[in-house]
Protein backbone atom coordinates (compact mmCIF):
# COMPACT_ATOMS: atom_id res chain seq x y z
CA UNK A 1 0.00 0.00 0.00
CA UNK A 2 1.23 3.33 -0.52
CA UNK A 3 2.02 5.62 2.03
CA UNK A 4 -0.92 8.56 2.01
CA UNK A 5 -0.29 12.18 1.21
CA UNK A 6 0.42 14.75 3.99
CA UNK A 7 -1.86 17.82 2.77
CA UNK A 8 -1.32 20.93 4.70
CA UNK A 9 -4.73 23.61 4.62
CA UNK A 10 -3.32 27.51 5.78
CA UNK A 11 -5.75 30.46 5.94
CA UNK A 12 -6.34 33.43 7.81
CA UNK A 13 -9.16 33.22 10.72
CA UNK A 14 -12.55 33.80 9.34
CA UNK A 15 -12.19 31.98 5.74
CA UNK A 16 -13.89 29.52 6.14
CA UNK A 17 -11.42 26.85 6.32
CA UNK A 18 -13.40 24.27 8.49
CA UNK A 19 -16.73 24.33 6.75
CA UNK A 20 -14.51 23.51 3.69
CA UNK A 21 -12.68 21.20 4.89
CA UNK A 22 -15.93 19.51 6.59
CA UNK A 23 -17.37 18.96 2.93
CA UNK A 24 -14.73 17.67 0.86
CA UNK A 25 -13.95 14.98 3.85
CA UNK A 26 -17.59 14.04 3.60
CA UNK A 27 -16.99 13.67 0.17
CA UNK A 28 -13.88 12.38 -0.43
CA UNK A 29 -13.12 8.72 1.87
CA UNK A 30 -9.28 7.93 2.29
CA UNK A 31 -9.16 11.39 4.01
CA UNK A 32 -8.48 11.97 8.27
CA UNK A 33 -7.87 14.98 9.54
CA UNK A 34 -5.00 15.29 11.67
CA UNK A 35 -6.47 16.88 15.50
CA UNK A 36 -3.97 18.93 16.50
CA UNK A 37 -2.94 19.68 19.93
CA UNK A 38 -3.73 23.03 21.74
CA UNK A 39 -3.46 25.22 25.08
CA UNK A 40 -6.30 27.15 24.15
CA UNK A 41 -9.56 26.50 25.79
CA UNK A 42 -12.39 25.07 24.21
CA UNK A 43 -15.02 27.11 22.44
CA UNK A 44 -18.81 26.36 23.04
CA UNK A 45 -19.57 23.17 20.82
CA UNK A 46 -15.90 22.04 20.65
CA UNK A 47 -15.38 18.71 21.24
CA UNK A 48 -11.61 17.36 23.08
CA UNK A 49 -10.20 14.80 20.66
CA UNK A 50 -12.17 15.60 17.81
CA UNK A 51 -11.98 19.62 17.44
CA UNK A 52 -8.51 19.69 19.20
CA UNK A 53 -6.62 17.87 21.65
CA UNK A 54 -6.91 20.01 24.58
CA UNK A 55 -3.83 19.65 26.74
CA UNK A 56 -2.67 21.98 30.03
CA UNK A 57 0.14 23.79 28.86
CA UNK A 58 2.58 21.65 30.95
CA UNK A 59 1.56 18.45 29.16
CA UNK A 60 2.34 20.69 25.43
CA UNK A 61 5.82 21.40 26.56
CA UNK A 62 6.53 18.26 27.97
CA UNK A 63 5.48 16.70 24.79
CA UNK A 64 7.13 19.67 22.15
CA UNK A 65 10.44 18.95 24.40
CA UNK A 66 11.01 15.51 24.21
CA UNK A 67 13.66 14.27 21.31
CA UNK A 68 12.43 13.40 18.74
CA UNK A 69 9.83 15.97 19.55
CA UNK A 70 6.14 14.62 19.86
CA UNK A 71 4.90 17.41 17.42
CA UNK A 72 5.92 17.42 13.83
CA UNK A 73 5.36 21.19 14.46
CA UNK A 74 4.67 23.43 17.00
CA UNK A 75 3.52 27.07 16.80
CA UNK A 76 2.05 29.57 19.60
CA UNK A 77 -0.39 31.78 17.82
CA UNK A 78 -2.75 34.63 19.95
CA UNK A 79 -1.02 33.57 22.66
CA UNK A 80 -1.80 29.98 22.92
CA UNK A 81 0.06 26.78 21.92
CA UNK A 82 -0.31 24.76 18.89
CA UNK A 83 0.85 21.30 17.77
CA UNK A 84 0.67 18.58 15.36
CA UNK A 85 1.71 15.06 16.78
CA UNK A 86 3.68 12.98 15.08
CA UNK A 87 2.83 10.04 16.09
CA UNK A 88 -0.62 10.40 15.11
CA UNK A 89 0.15 11.45 11.65
CA UNK A 90 2.50 8.86 11.01
CA UNK A 91 0.18 5.99 12.24
CA UNK A 92 -2.28 7.28 9.75
CA UNK A 93 -0.20 7.81 6.54
CA UNK A 94 1.26 4.09 7.00
CA UNK A 95 -2.40 2.82 6.53
CA UNK A 96 -2.49 4.23 3.48
CA UNK A 97 -4.73 7.42 4.48
CA UNK A 98 -4.52 11.37 3.25
CA UNK A 99 -3.95 13.75 6.45
CA UNK A 100 -5.37 16.98 6.31
CA UNK A 101 -3.33 19.17 8.87
CA UNK A 102 -4.79 22.43 9.52
CA UNK A 103 -2.15 24.65 10.74
CA UNK A 104 -0.84 28.42 10.42
CA UNK A 105 1.48 29.48 8.02
CA UNK A 106 4.70 28.93 10.83
CA UNK A 107 3.53 25.43 11.31
CA UNK A 108 3.27 24.84 7.46
CA UNK A 109 6.92 26.56 7.08
CA UNK A 110 8.62 24.05 9.85
CA UNK A 111 6.73 20.92 7.79
CA UNK A 112 7.98 22.27 4.38
CA UNK A 113 11.44 22.25 5.31
CA UNK A 114 11.87 18.50 6.32
CA UNK A 115 8.93 16.95 4.92
CA UNK A 116 7.21 17.24 0.98
CA UNK A 117 3.76 18.25 2.22
CA UNK A 118 0.93 19.19 -0.59
CA UNK A 119 0.01 22.97 0.39
CA UNK A 120 -3.08 24.65 -0.31
CA UNK A 121 -3.73 28.17 0.96
CA UNK A 122 -7.55 29.14 1.36
CA UNK A 123 -7.89 32.92 0.91
CA UNK A 124 -11.30 35.49 1.49
CA UNK A 125 -12.20 36.78 -1.51
CA UNK A 126 -10.42 40.48 -0.28
CA UNK A 127 -9.63 41.99 3.48
CA UNK A 128 -13.15 43.74 3.30
CA UNK A 129 -14.96 40.17 3.40
CA UNK A 130 -12.48 38.53 5.63
CA UNK A 131 -13.30 41.62 7.88
CA UNK A 132 -16.74 41.32 7.50
CA UNK A 133 -17.06 37.88 8.14
CA UNK A 134 -14.92 38.22 11.59
CA UNK A 135 -17.73 40.51 12.31
CA UNK A 136 -20.34 38.63 11.25
CA UNK A 137 -19.66 35.70 14.03
CA UNK A 138 -20.64 38.20 16.78
CA UNK A 139 -18.65 36.59 19.14
CA UNK A 140 -15.38 38.86 18.84
CA UNK A 141 -14.09 41.78 20.91
CA UNK A 142 -13.40 44.44 18.51
CA UNK A 143 -9.61 43.77 19.72
CA UNK A 144 -9.44 40.02 18.58
CA UNK A 145 -10.73 41.27 15.41
CA UNK A 146 -8.32 43.98 14.79
CA UNK A 147 -5.38 41.35 15.79
CA UNK A 148 -6.81 38.55 13.56
CA UNK A 149 -7.02 41.10 10.93
CA UNK A 150 -4.05 41.90 11.04
CA UNK A 151 -2.44 38.67 11.33
CA UNK A 152 -4.57 37.15 7.86
CA UNK A 153 -3.37 40.29 6.11
CA UNK A 154 0.60 39.03 6.82
CA UNK A 155 -0.67 34.94 6.28
CA UNK A 156 -1.98 36.09 3.45
CA UNK A 157 1.42 37.76 2.02
CA UNK A 158 2.85 34.39 2.25
CA UNK A 159 0.24 32.71 -0.12
CA UNK A 160 3.01 32.51 -3.03
CA UNK A 161 4.61 29.39 -0.40
CA UNK A 162 2.16 27.25 -0.62
CA UNK A 163 1.12 24.68 -4.01
CA UNK A 164 -2.14 25.61 -4.50
CA UNK A 165 -4.87 29.04 -3.29
CA UNK A 166 -8.00 28.22 -3.38
CA UNK A 167 -10.25 31.58 -2.92
CA UNK A 168 -13.39 30.69 -0.66
CA UNK A 169 -15.35 33.41 -2.50
CA UNK A 170 -18.57 31.13 -3.45
CA UNK A 171 -18.99 28.04 -1.03
CA UNK A 172 -19.61 25.37 -3.63
CA UNK A 173 -16.66 26.53 -5.84
CA UNK A 174 -14.05 26.47 -3.17
CA UNK A 175 -14.96 22.90 -2.09
CA UNK A 176 -15.09 21.71 -5.72
CA UNK A 177 -11.45 23.30 -5.93
CA UNK A 178 -10.08 21.87 -2.87
CA UNK A 179 -11.52 18.33 -3.28
CA UNK A 180 -9.52 18.54 -6.71
CA UNK A 181 -6.42 19.38 -5.70
CA UNK A 182 -6.76 16.07 -3.28
CA UNK A 183 -7.98 13.82 -6.84
CA UNK A 184 -5.04 15.44 -8.65
CA UNK A 185 -2.39 14.83 -6.06
CA UNK A 186 -3.52 11.51 -6.01
CA UNK A 187 -3.06 10.73 -9.74
CA UNK A 188 0.58 12.26 -9.03
CA UNK A 189 1.57 10.36 -6.73
CA UNK A 190 0.42 7.39 -8.52
CA UNK A 191 3.78 7.67 -10.31
CA UNK A 192 7.11 6.38 -8.73
CA UNK A 193 9.59 8.29 -7.34
CA UNK A 194 12.47 6.90 -9.58
CA UNK A 195 9.77 8.01 -12.87
CA UNK A 196 8.30 4.24 -13.48
CA UNK A 197 4.67 3.87 -13.28
CA UNK A 198 3.29 1.24 -10.35
CA UNK A 199 3.37 -2.25 -11.92
CA UNK A 200 -0.03 -3.14 -9.83
CA UNK A 201 -1.98 0.06 -10.74
CA UNK A 202 -1.85 -0.80 -14.56
CA UNK B 1 -5.86 38.32 -18.10
CA UNK B 2 -3.92 35.08 -17.83
CA UNK B 3 -2.54 33.38 -20.51
CA UNK B 4 -4.40 29.31 -20.60
CA UNK B 5 -2.49 26.74 -19.85
CA UNK B 6 -1.46 24.06 -22.27
CA UNK B 7 -2.61 20.20 -20.99
CA UNK B 8 -1.39 17.37 -22.51
CA UNK B 9 -3.14 14.42 -22.80
CA UNK B 10 -1.15 10.70 -24.49
CA UNK B 11 -2.93 7.68 -24.73
CA UNK B 12 -2.55 4.43 -25.83
CA UNK B 13 -5.35 3.63 -28.81
CA UNK B 14 -8.50 2.01 -27.03
CA UNK B 15 -8.02 3.97 -23.78
CA UNK B 16 -11.01 5.99 -24.00
CA UNK B 17 -9.05 8.91 -24.32
CA UNK B 18 -11.63 10.73 -26.48
CA UNK B 19 -15.05 9.76 -24.57
CA UNK B 20 -13.31 11.40 -21.48
CA UNK B 21 -12.08 14.51 -22.80
CA UNK B 22 -15.69 15.22 -24.30
CA UNK B 23 -17.08 14.45 -20.56
CA UNK B 24 -14.62 16.71 -19.02
CA UNK B 25 -15.21 19.11 -21.68
CA UNK B 26 -18.70 19.41 -21.71
CA UNK B 27 -18.80 20.03 -17.68
CA UNK B 28 -15.90 22.51 -17.51
CA UNK B 29 -15.94 26.25 -18.80
CA UNK B 30 -12.55 27.53 -20.19
CA UNK B 31 -11.62 24.53 -21.67
CA UNK B 32 -10.87 24.13 -25.57
CA UNK B 33 -9.73 20.94 -27.82
CA UNK B 34 -6.72 22.04 -30.22
CA UNK B 35 -7.94 20.40 -32.62
CA UNK B 36 -4.76 18.70 -35.03
CA UNK B 37 -3.97 18.41 -38.70
CA UNK B 38 -3.55 14.90 -39.80
CA UNK B 39 -2.70 13.10 -42.74
CA UNK B 40 -4.62 10.51 -42.37
CA UNK B 41 -8.38 9.90 -44.11
CA UNK B 42 -11.38 10.43 -41.77
CA UNK B 43 -12.86 7.55 -40.39
CA UNK B 44 -16.63 7.44 -40.75
CA UNK B 45 -18.69 10.31 -38.85
CA UNK B 46 -15.08 12.26 -38.35
CA UNK B 47 -15.50 15.79 -39.29
CA UNK B 48 -13.18 18.22 -40.98
CA UNK B 49 -12.34 20.64 -38.56
CA UNK B 50 -14.12 19.43 -35.61
CA UNK B 51 -12.06 15.93 -35.23
CA UNK B 52 -9.00 16.78 -37.38
CA UNK B 53 -7.96 19.30 -39.72
CA UNK B 54 -7.76 16.67 -43.10
CA UNK B 55 -5.47 17.85 -45.38
CA UNK B 56 -2.78 16.35 -47.98
CA UNK B 57 0.68 15.31 -47.10
CA UNK B 58 1.78 18.28 -49.51
CA UNK B 59 -0.11 20.61 -47.05
CA UNK B 60 1.15 19.19 -43.89
CA UNK B 61 4.58 19.27 -45.02
CA UNK B 62 5.00 23.02 -46.39
CA UNK B 63 3.32 24.38 -43.02
CA UNK B 64 5.96 22.19 -40.56
CA UNK B 65 8.55 22.89 -43.08
CA UNK B 66 7.78 27.03 -42.68
CA UNK B 67 10.45 28.89 -40.44
CA UNK B 68 8.89 29.12 -37.94
CA UNK B 69 7.66 25.68 -37.48
CA UNK B 70 3.84 26.04 -38.47
CA UNK B 71 3.75 22.64 -35.77
CA UNK B 72 4.29 22.90 -32.43
CA UNK B 73 5.04 19.69 -32.65
CA UNK B 74 4.17 16.79 -34.94
CA UNK B 75 4.84 12.98 -35.68
CA UNK B 76 4.48 10.39 -38.24
CA UNK B 77 2.24 7.49 -36.68
CA UNK B 78 1.16 4.52 -37.78
CA UNK B 79 2.19 5.44 -40.93
CA UNK B 80 -0.03 8.83 -40.97
CA UNK B 81 1.56 12.49 -40.17
CA UNK B 82 0.03 14.49 -37.01
CA UNK B 83 0.80 18.13 -35.68
CA UNK B 84 -0.23 20.90 -33.74
CA UNK B 85 -0.78 24.25 -34.83
CA UNK B 86 1.33 26.53 -33.46
CA UNK B 87 -0.92 29.84 -34.31
CA UNK B 88 -4.13 28.05 -33.11
CA UNK B 89 -2.78 27.35 -29.62
CA UNK B 90 -1.55 30.60 -29.09
CA UNK B 91 -4.37 32.47 -30.29
CA UNK B 92 -6.43 30.34 -27.76
CA UNK B 93 -4.21 30.69 -24.79
CA UNK B 94 -4.22 34.20 -25.28
CA UNK B 95 -7.86 34.72 -25.24
CA UNK B 96 -7.38 33.09 -21.20
CA UNK B 97 -8.36 29.27 -22.86
CA UNK B 98 -6.87 26.46 -21.57
CA UNK B 99 -5.93 24.22 -24.46
CA UNK B 100 -6.09 20.76 -24.60
CA UNK B 101 -4.22 18.65 -27.05
CA UNK B 102 -4.81 15.13 -27.74
CA UNK B 103 -1.12 13.71 -29.09
CA UNK B 104 0.99 11.21 -28.77
CA UNK B 105 3.96 10.18 -26.33
CA UNK B 106 6.34 11.64 -28.88
CA UNK B 107 4.57 14.83 -29.54
CA UNK B 108 4.18 15.44 -25.52
CA UNK B 109 8.21 14.70 -25.37
CA UNK B 110 8.71 17.65 -28.64
CA UNK B 111 6.24 20.11 -26.21
CA UNK B 112 7.99 19.63 -23.20
CA UNK B 113 11.09 19.88 -24.31
CA UNK B 114 10.62 23.85 -24.85
CA UNK B 115 7.12 24.69 -23.46
CA UNK B 116 5.99 24.18 -19.64
CA UNK B 117 2.29 21.92 -20.33
CA UNK B 118 0.89 20.17 -17.58
CA UNK B 119 0.82 16.44 -18.77
CA UNK B 120 -1.91 13.79 -18.34
CA UNK B 121 -1.09 9.72 -19.03
CA UNK B 122 -4.52 7.65 -19.76
CA UNK B 123 -3.92 4.10 -19.08
CA UNK B 124 -6.03 1.31 -19.33
CA UNK B 125 -6.25 -0.70 -16.23
CA UNK B 126 -4.23 -3.32 -18.02
CA UNK B 127 -2.75 -4.62 -21.31
CA UNK B 128 -5.11 -7.35 -21.53
CA UNK B 129 -8.14 -4.63 -21.13
CA UNK B 130 -6.81 -2.65 -23.54
CA UNK B 131 -6.56 -5.85 -25.81
CA UNK B 132 -10.32 -6.29 -25.41
CA UNK B 133 -11.49 -3.06 -26.21
CA UNK B 134 -9.21 -2.80 -29.09
CA UNK B 135 -11.11 -6.11 -30.80
CA UNK B 136 -14.22 -4.91 -29.28
CA UNK B 137 -14.48 -2.08 -31.86
CA UNK B 138 -14.63 -4.74 -34.32
CA UNK B 139 -13.18 -2.25 -36.65
CA UNK B 140 -9.72 -2.89 -36.95
CA UNK B 141 -7.23 -5.97 -39.13
CA UNK B 142 -5.80 -8.06 -36.88
CA UNK B 143 -2.33 -6.23 -37.73
CA UNK B 144 -3.76 -3.10 -37.25
CA UNK B 145 -4.76 -4.56 -33.13
CA UNK B 146 -1.21 -6.13 -32.83
CA UNK B 147 0.38 -2.91 -33.91
CA UNK B 148 -1.42 -0.71 -31.70
CA UNK B 149 -0.79 -3.17 -28.89
CA UNK B 150 2.60 -3.19 -29.14
CA UNK B 151 2.53 0.52 -29.38
CA UNK B 152 0.75 0.71 -26.38
CA UNK B 153 2.92 -1.26 -24.06
CA UNK B 154 5.75 0.62 -24.90
CA UNK B 155 3.51 4.16 -24.71
CA UNK B 156 2.23 2.85 -20.91
CA UNK B 157 6.55 2.43 -20.27
CA UNK B 158 6.82 6.23 -20.37
CA UNK B 159 3.87 6.89 -18.33
CA UNK B 160 6.44 8.21 -15.55
CA UNK B 161 7.29 11.20 -17.76
CA UNK B 162 3.71 12.58 -17.39
CA UNK B 163 2.85 14.77 -14.72
CA UNK B 164 -0.27 12.77 -13.91
CA UNK B 165 -1.66 9.32 -14.49
CA UNK B 166 -5.49 8.59 -14.68
CA UNK B 167 -6.39 5.07 -14.87
CA UNK B 168 -9.47 4.58 -17.35
CA UNK B 169 -11.14 1.78 -15.44
CA UNK B 170 -14.57 3.06 -14.35
CA UNK B 171 -15.23 6.20 -16.88
CA UNK B 172 -17.05 8.18 -13.93
CA UNK B 173 -13.99 8.22 -11.86
CA UNK B 174 -11.51 8.34 -15.09
CA UNK B 175 -13.78 11.65 -15.94
CA UNK B 176 -13.66 12.73 -12.42
CA UNK B 177 -9.74 12.46 -11.81
CA UNK B 178 -9.28 14.07 -15.16
CA UNK B 179 -11.87 17.31 -14.48
CA UNK B 180 -10.01 17.21 -10.96
CA UNK B 181 -6.51 17.65 -13.02
CA UNK B 182 -7.31 20.62 -14.80
CA UNK B 183 -9.77 22.30 -11.61
CA UNK B 184 -6.84 21.78 -9.78
CA UNK B 185 -3.95 23.51 -11.89
CA UNK B 186 -6.00 26.13 -12.48
CA UNK B 187 -5.26 26.71 -8.12
CA UNK B 188 -2.16 26.40 -9.07
CA UNK B 189 -1.90 28.60 -12.17
CA UNK B 190 -2.80 31.76 -9.40
CA UNK B 191 0.20 31.77 -7.80
CA UNK B 192 2.69 34.09 -9.73
CA UNK B 193 5.89 32.64 -11.20
CA UNK B 194 7.78 35.42 -8.54
CA UNK B 195 6.11 33.43 -5.87
CA UNK B 196 3.66 36.39 -5.35
CA UNK B 197 -0.25 36.15 -5.25
CA UNK B 198 -2.18 37.98 -8.00
CA UNK B 199 -3.13 40.88 -6.44
CA UNK B 200 -6.53 41.29 -8.38
CA UNK B 201 -7.70 37.75 -7.24
CA UNK B 202 -7.37 38.57 -3.37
Amino acid sequence: MNEGMLLILSAPSGCGKTTLLKRVMADLPGLVFSVSHTTRPPRPGEVNGRDYHFVERREFEAMRDRRPSGFLEWAEVHGNLYGTSREEVERLRAQGLDVVLDIDVQGAAQIRATWDPVTVFIAPPSLAELERRLRGRGTEAEETIALRLANGRREMETAGDYDYLVVNDVLDVAVDALRSIIVAERCRRRRMPSGEVVELEL
